[in-house]
């Protein structure tokens, strides 16, 4: 039994509530155990300079944590005046982990704005972002469509993310909250699609190393978790999950 | 009647939702009408340079807003790199605010950090943010006490802002929202404590000017929405709006 | 008697030297007891991309102080690479109550760059460059007509600022010093129109609060100083002051 | 056969020149193929902040492109005056990967500062710079316990990655290239200890997925390819090479 | 007979007014024909942290232009978050020439900050910064040594400088002003000791050269432009030019 | 006999050694001793902003040393955020020194950028990555003229730079490497056309001065090695050499 009382291969309790800000096309508070993450999803009618006359759209990613999302108050990045390492790493695997699942030819040229705000973080801040974003962007896309913007529904599959890791007492664990990731000695994140196939795989040892069997674990571990992440999604979308091809 | 079916001198429902986020030693959620400001209050146990060996302490205030708590998305001031005018004036608005209720001996040589950060805005963000951070700081001094680290209460009297505004239908108003705010000709925040004084009072003629009469009216107005606003408080406070001097 | 030997409802010595530096359109230096100030207008034949196809003008106005303008050196804003939370504040100030007796639509579609630049520094900085940008601004404005490039004058009013404040010994004082100010318990910026409306107010209680009693006293305080600052301008613009509507 | 004419598990020639740049304790240049980074080791007597008193050192790495070591000239990072969120997350990835086979008690309280400067790229700059950055290392480590300043050798383990990927005319492939970097459709970079274990695993669909039999050939080919780097650092490094546990 | 009607080697009239801001501890205007420029000298008890413990001072020197000292209107380096190339060769000009008459162990551990404001420009603004500077320091240091703050006066020599050309009509004159300074083929600044020594020597051909025997002519033209900006920094220094060693 | 056997009259060994990086279109390896510069020539179709429509094209410069370039590691200017103003200066220099041998109309609108990487330094940075970005200037306008993108060869005349100083122990030598470049009373920077007319020179006394006749002994050791520079770079050019007018 883990230190909250979960099994080996248990997910926090996870809850994702639609239509949570008002303003953005897509909104979303995604909650994972006591990690709780504002997802939301504006829609642009331009792309990025890079993108224009390609006729197809883009989807880019921002992530942040309030100061005291966590224990002790983190200084703004606003006020330190430049994004962390960190920071830049997340925001550029939401966008692109987002991108592998969506026909930016039928999105056509505009811009998903994705904000991932961190209001309460026990770990796995990055995997509850993507599973909460892609729902976000899930509802900003079915507006879309509903108001004939787009004929046919860009999303080609399901995505979710979790992590895993192997921590000293447990060895191979799903979904670690903060007190197991600190503590982890390998730290991995899984991100799926509904069928089942990788769009991003990042394994670390901190401080340590893994093997290809401990691999195979963690991978399987991970799978089994993504699955109910999905279950969960299917859920919350209710008739926009059918418009996935 | 207003847009919104108000009385010229009544307040957008106000609630106030103590312990929001876990990890701060203060934590609410501040609802004004559509306005949603979480206000977290942190303790730090030391001072700025500025006040060290002075045997007192320091109240400061950091303001944002998510990227999409407006109508259209705003580009994060993490990502330009700086912090606007806008926010700017407004952090050290409450900061000066607060400190002006809070007796800063008693306090000792620590910090609060007030962070206000609005989810969703519909007017009003920077007054609801002052009010929400009074009960916030509040909590956190109460729990400050509980824990014997501080013997005096160092709240000497209850804070509360709102704003007034003269608009063409209806002439002054209180508490505006998002429409009426961008229509106003006069505007004018209003910071009183539970005394009935002032502590900070800011109007401004958008390409407007107003007379001693018109000023006078508003003030009246702001008047009477914050004593309700000071009735609120005091519920959500309980038995901590009685160690209040 | 005050510090420099002044009545309570008494102005520093005001000077408004005009013509001050040669290449801007019209330039100042206004000297309020020891603070001086250069002002400077430019105009610029296009408007902000906010404000383009309009057929309205704009006012934008910078404040800055030399390192050594008060008694001890403060770093550049520019080394520091940053403008501070009070600079902001100030030149959002001057900027928004020029522009409350321009009319824009008269003056075009152009910009009136107003720049202040502190040389020497004694209080009350921010209220001297509102009432000398006011002078240079009617200068360069004067100077637009002469060339025929604007029918009509776009000032619709005169415009000046004083400080206005409590402090220990005296109570209620016009025309704040630094000494005067940096002991101040209650600190008050009033701007008035000619007609003798307001365009701003901003009071602070510093640690402090006031009542509406003292209110009323500072701003009859306020509207003396004023109205002797009206004189001032009119005699330094002379013919130009007659174009004022 | 690719491109370049080699065969699906054939590495790009390798070379590893030692003493490279004369001022640092280790500065080797790494050729593979086209792509060259010179990969400097620098000792500093001391550990950053979060470190001191631990008794522990550090490792911290920095990576840069000369502006012309691509095809067309990209701004230097230094002109914009931020860093990009690609090149954080490459130095990050390299500092955690040697982090991982470094005794940091052994090491005790200094820094090892590793620079990373690619003058020349065609393609896996950063699996290039981590297998380089390695023997900058030892070799810099050596030096130290030569002077008799550390009596045990810090490296617990040898330390190289390639990239593998799969690209649509030839499937999964071992160490691309830039043309076929840009055109695989999953590129995944391996990082692995002399034991054979992973330190690091970080595999991405670009716009596209894969699965884990795809997985399975891929890092096979991996393991093959960093194997062959393994023995190229042992001959580079000499009687060095021994002293590594 | 030049534009302004000069001799090819005649100076713009110069003047030095003394105390022109009250809070340095030495501070003049400066005035080269058109060209204005405040400088101020301020000193602090300390030195930077590569000077300390060494027992001399340091001078150091900043420079800036208000955005409306030229013709249109310049950005102001606070602004844009960062200084030019340009002002940044001015001040650490002005700052080395500065050092090399002063007697920094005479100076003891403390800072010379010297600022060099232009409030007018028309051409040579650094060479007229110089010569004013050298003047504000000397003030600056009388004042410490009527003090009984330093024992011997740490000026070893007179310095001044000013700035020679080649211009198309005329060929080598002295003392260019700004449409002279635009036209020029070639654009010399010499600095100069009372000894008749060189501290500094820039030429610069603007896509243009010049040959051994016009570079004489332009240094006999400084040399003597130079002597007539010693006799009027005596004049202005009285008393205290006598201390210079 | 200098410090590294070399006579005063002496330079370095130097060795240009082209097509070092593969991808601009010029580019060279100098080598001035142990100073190791590369220099790289990119050219781009099209000018910046201030020189659209002039049928004239531009050259600019940047300038960088790798952190470990040096005794001790500097802080990369991309992680500090900003360039040092000593960058500044060299990189200004470096294009200025190359515009003036170039027919900027025979270029037509394009611009070449030259980058000088210091990849290990021993004094003459500067001086060096002129001379070396002169040659893969050339290479690269070679390059644009074989491809008959322009008619006539753009350069007008050879460019090379040295730098001489003034020495405790030696007086007056030429080309000096670190140790005597930090223990020089004088150092003077000397950039020459074929034509043996000077481009620019920068003479400056550290905390010393210097006289006329010291200025000529300088001057006439900066000649003698820049000629021979001019060797080295019509030896490299080759057929090349002979297309400068």
């Amino acid at each position: 039994m883990r230190y909250d009382g979960r099994q080996k291969m248990e997910l926090r309790p996870v809850e994702i509530e639609t239509g949570y800000i008002k303003h953005p096309e897509g909104s979303v508070l995604i909650t994972v155990g006591e990690t709780k993450v504002i997802c939301n999803a504006s829609i642009e009618d331009r792309v990025p300079p890079f993108m224009r006359n390609s006729g197809k759209g883009w989807i880019t990613a921002e992530y942040s944590m309030l100061p005291r999302a966590t224990d002790t108050r983190n200084i703004r990045e606003s006020s330190k005046g430049k994004i962390s390492g960190r920071t830049m790493e997340i925001q550029r695997l939401i966008g692109r982990a987002l991108r592998a699942v969506v026909d930016l030819e039928a999105l056509g040229e505009r811009t998903i704005w994705i904000d991932c705000d961190v209001i309460q973080a026990d770990g796995g801040t990055r995997t509850a972002s993507i599973t909460g974003a892609f729902v976000a962007m899930a509802l900003a896309l079915g507006k879309l469509q509903d108001q004939n913007k787009i004929s046919s529904f860009p999303l080609k599959s399901f995505l979710a993310a979790t992590s895993v890791g192997i921590v000293e007492e447990h060895g191979a664990v799903l979904d670690l909250n903060y007190v197991e990731d600190s503590q982890a000695m390998v730290d991995m994140n899984i991100i799926m699609t509904g069928e089942g196939e990788f769009v991003e795989l990042q394994g670390t040892g901190e401080e340590a190393t893994f093997t290809m069997n401990q691999l195979q674990e963690l991978l399987e571990l991970g799978q089994t978790g993504i699955r109910e992440l999905f279950d969960i999604q299917k859920d919350v979308l209710g008739e926009l999950a059918d418009r996935i091809q």
